[in-house]
């Protein structure tokens, strides 16, 4: 196994140890059963683990000298993740009966458990940053800001679905804040978690983030539901901006590949700055499903 | 104007300016703007902000030196309240039509702006606290752990909403999580606030927490819709449990006295406990609408 499948391979057990204790520490026996399960269900099993596997792989760069911390910031990052995913799927918004394969929680729960299951799993990511810092106390008030702001008003997630509600959408304030946001968040609670300064790595997060969007867009537009494991054909039918239909296809995978270009060139100078390159390099590759990175080569 | 009135005056004061501020500062123009005015609906014309005057009053009788950050505490349980009616009064919840004798924020703006909107106000309880707390940023970690434990799981609002989804209820459980917990968030985050401890001061929040939602039992069971601004027998109709049902309307209200007296006695000591007592009394006799008071004297 070479270095680099090491750290992913070490990654990405901590971040499922991570999600595991923390869900657990608050299924406690006189907890409501039923929203218990839904957290677990929402956040488990996972998909890609794609923005808290970024915040973790930048605290290592960094030179992490704390893994609590640099595990519950990226922890934190994954629960708003699921939060976004569940209330995103509610029948008022995109009404998707599956996620990852499965049935969407409110088919699986139902409406009142799924708006919950939301709601306990936003208060929860910020209860998780405040356990996993306590040997670091002076780094939780970083790591509430970065991580606040990346799923509040007036940039974040929210801000970010909201804006589908307006009748005059500005595009990239709107890929920005849903997708953009948590992606630059990621980025920015890693250097923190590691004590580093946080806003030299907001670009490498906000390029990757679009980059990811443009994936989702050209997925979503022309990819295979049974792959991806969830609907395919959404933006089209909701009427929602997509750089696919935008650009075309050949347009948007070009515009992928320049944006995972430039999230390269824009790595902070840090100890561990060249596996992260490496490791990037290789996730973008796993952005597109295989076929559909076949026709683009 | 006697000392009771004018410290009633500056607490109502102090808790309007800093919800307006918190909401301002989100409310940029970069910001969408059906969210910003529905998170603006959700919040302002208040109700009684019983819970974040009570914030207050124990931080001031704990001789608070920081009005900011008591400030903070007390806006932060207010947003989080807000957040919890909105969603509360969701179709698959409550369905209410109307919620403090106006529209329900999704029967007013919709319900994918009423999730969004309890969403982005639980984000901002918990960034608000951070910013007001940049002066003693040591208080920042203990009111966040008050606070998330009050809204989240195993024993906060959510788990409170969440056990009107089981088949077997614990009724103390589930009026604890749903009404306590966030009473007892108030008196501790007042007192936390002052950087005082903050165990002593959870009873008196439960013993607060159970007379209001007795009150609240009582005025569903027995209120007039246009005095209370809300429509009454609903716990009734929905089959939720209540004390009103329980014991009878006598019963109930001589359980509130009872629950009354407990909480005056389990003030802790401290520079203001005199007034607190006082202003509390003053309090408890606004719990129930004039004619049920009347009749109960």
């Amino acid at each position: 196994m070479n270095s680099n499948a090491q750290i992913e391979l070490s990654i990405a057990n901590a971040i499922e140890h991570t999600l595991n204790s923390t869900l657990n520490r608050v299924s406690t026996a006189d907890a409501p059963p039923l929203l218990a399960s839904a957290m677990h269900y929402a956040v488990f099993p996972g998909g890609a683990r794609i923005r808290p596997r970024l915040s973790l792989a930048v605290a290592f760069a960094c030179g992490q000298d704390d893994p609590g911390v640099a595990c519950a910031a990226a922890g934190a990052i994954e629960l708003l993740h699921c939060a976004s995913l569940v209330h995103d799927d509610l029948p008022c918004f995109d009404d998707a009966p599956t996620r990852r394969g499965i049935a969407s929680v409110h088919r699986a729960f139902g409406e009142r458990l799924a708006v919950l299951t939301g709601d306990a799993l936003i208060v929860l990511a910020f209860e998780s940053l405040l356990a996993g810092t306590v040997t670091r106390p002076e780094r939780l008030a970083p790591l509430v800001g970065i991580i606040a702001r990346s799923v509040g008003m007036p940039n974040g997630i929210a801000a970010g679905q909201a804006w589908e509600s307006e009748s005059l959408i500005s595009l990239s304030k709107y890929q920005q804040a849903k997708t953009g946001a948590l992606f630059s968040a990621a980025t920015m609670a890693g250097a923190a978690a590691a004590g580093h300064r946080f806003e030299p790595w907001r670009l490498l997060g906000e390029r990757l983030g679009e980059a990811y969007q443009v994936a989702d867009d050209i997925c979503d537009m022309a990819g295979n539901a049974e792959e991806l494991g969830k609907p395919v054909g959404r933006d089209a039918a909701l009427g929602r901006p997509s750089a696919a239909r935008e650009l075309g296809l050949n347009g948007a995978i070009a515009r992928l590949d320049l944006l995972v270009g430039g999230a390269l060139g824009s790595i902070p100078d840090c100890p561990g700055a060249e596996e992260l390159s490496s490791l990037i390099r290789q996730e973008a590759e796993g952005l597109l499903p295989k076929g559909l990175a076949r026709q683009a080569a």
